[in-house]
């Protein structure tokens, strides 16, 4: 089960935290900026964003359970960009993090299905043998087109025991616009999240969490605590910490009693660290890594929420 | 204006549907998939891609306006698969169609940013200049995020002269559980309908559509009659004809009285069209595309709604 394999990592290293690699070329130091290629802009952008990449995850693996990869970053830099995104997540692996694709992937019915097995099963060849394309180890999906949008990723699952986050209450300011509706009593959140929870009933591993989880933002602390404390089995993906403004305090209450339940990602705190520092990126990166994972320890034991 | 070109082209080709190029090996020809090369899969599968949805365009561009790619199904054939939707969609322009790229993105702030750059406008480079990715005419985008998860594609649009269609009513069964949900009056998709129109109100063109439009399904004709009658200046894209049932005759209330606001996508039907017909594949997608054209412009006239 794809969430006990998160939930181990994070009691292992002592951190419930996520690195966010929304790489663009403009968070990049200028040592590497200044190796462009203008000849081959996309090739030489990938190649960049690689090495980038890999100097952050060989600095953070023995410290940082999972990293998150935000697919539009890649998206943007065509094809080549794709490539990076599949081979910065093949490196992660080889040096023992999950890996999440922040792809916000929705769609319906087959489509939905040719989504999963991009990202989570395999695609079948006309030889008769399946092959992974991108074999990610969980995938954020977005709900706006009812449960047979959401439906054939929860089937990846079960089948290729993966993972994924459902938006629920996202850290955007507008979120509410949509999310907060209240109908039958209940926001559209809490709808959501009571959709994720049945979702995932069958998925539920050894920590009491399925491996269909959802999306809270960081921004929305309140929210997260009340989410946190309506659905026992759903598992939270919390980004917004750091550059959004979420605060460690406020974030100990999406987390269960023993510290589980929820992984808080930074991106840009992490990637842009030697914008402030004098060490050398990947070191900076390190150093606001073990300075996150310590403000996240440090406020669980404040809230008496942490067993690890 | 975007949407401008593409009812031109509809008034001008007397057609207004569109090719959907959702291409999966299992659709291809037994003549092309037996040409599959286990030893390369992954570029075995876009050479293939390529070939079949080059002759499908080739067959079909004096006839349809345009054609729309699901990324989904480029997805799963990973990063070589996006090269081969790439490429689709710079050989359908040099055929004069224009190209619509299905990927229903969706984030927040900066990452939407990403995405509207990546689909619609460019790329900064470390060199000052900014390269398109993919530079498709049109996007669909996905509104759970609210907003500020839209806003940056309507910028976009403007920058770039390039036009989005937003979710609003989908075509799949479950689609009412949230977008049904009946808040202050309304439904959710009335409320996201009314947004999509305020976000458009700067960017009507000449037959007072906006750039910034609605999906709608075909299989729900009676949201999309009352959508179309309250919302005037919203341009749909429908898809859901054929393969999905959704019929000429009940779609022919979402155009206006001149048979335009409206473009009808069909995908199985045309690019499986084959699969019934004795004719060879690209034959067998135009002698369909003709007679969708046919059904829908019968449709239209029946109705009272055709002007060109």
């Amino acid at each position: 089960m794809m969430i006990d394999r998160l939930f181990e990592a994070v009691i292992q290293k002592r951190n419930p935290s996520v690195l966010g690699l929304d790489t663009r070329l403009e968070y990049l130091p200028q040592e590497l900026q200044s190796q462009f290629d203008a000849k081959a802009p996309f090739e030489s952008a990938a190649e960049l964003i690689r090495t980038f990449n890999y100097a952050l995850i060989d600095a953070t693996a023995d410290i940082v359970p999972a990293v998150k990869l935000q697919s539009a970053y890649y998206e943007m830099y065509g094809p080549q960009g794709v490539q990076a995104f599949l081979d910065t997540a093949r490196y992660a692996k080889q040096k023992g993090m999950l890996v999440m694709a922040d792809c916000k992937r929705n769609d319906i019915g087959s489509t939905a299905q040719a989504y999963a097995m991009a990202y989570l099963s395999s695609t079948p060849f006309p030889d008769g043998i399946a092959r992974s394309a991108f074999d990610m180890d969980f995938l954020t999906v977005s709900p706006y087109l009812g449960v047979d949008g959401v439906q054939p990723f929860v089937q990846a699952c079960e089948q290729a025991g993966k993972g994924i986050f459902v938006l629920v209450k996202t850290s955007n300011p507008s979120s509410g616009q949509l999310q907060d509706i209240v109908a039958q009593g209940k926001t559209v959140y809490t709808h959501m999240a009571g959709l994720v929870a049945q979702w995932g009933q069958t998925q539920i591993g050894r920590y009491g969490y399925s491996s269909i989880g959802a999306v809270v933002g960081a921004t929305y602390p309140a929210q997260g605590a009340e989410l946190r404390a309506a659905f026992a089995s759903v598992p939270f993906l919390v980004p917004g910490y750091g550059a959004q403004g979420g605060k460690s305090d406020d974030l100990a209450l999406t987390f269960d009693e023993r510290g589980l339940g929820a992984v808080v990602n930074a991106s840009r705190s992490l990637m842009c660290a030697h914008q402030k520092s004098d060490a050398p990126y990947a070191q900076a990166a390190r150093e606001e890594a073990l300075r996150m994972r310590d403000d996240l320890l440090g406020a669980l034991a404040k809230a008496n929420r942490l067993s690890y």
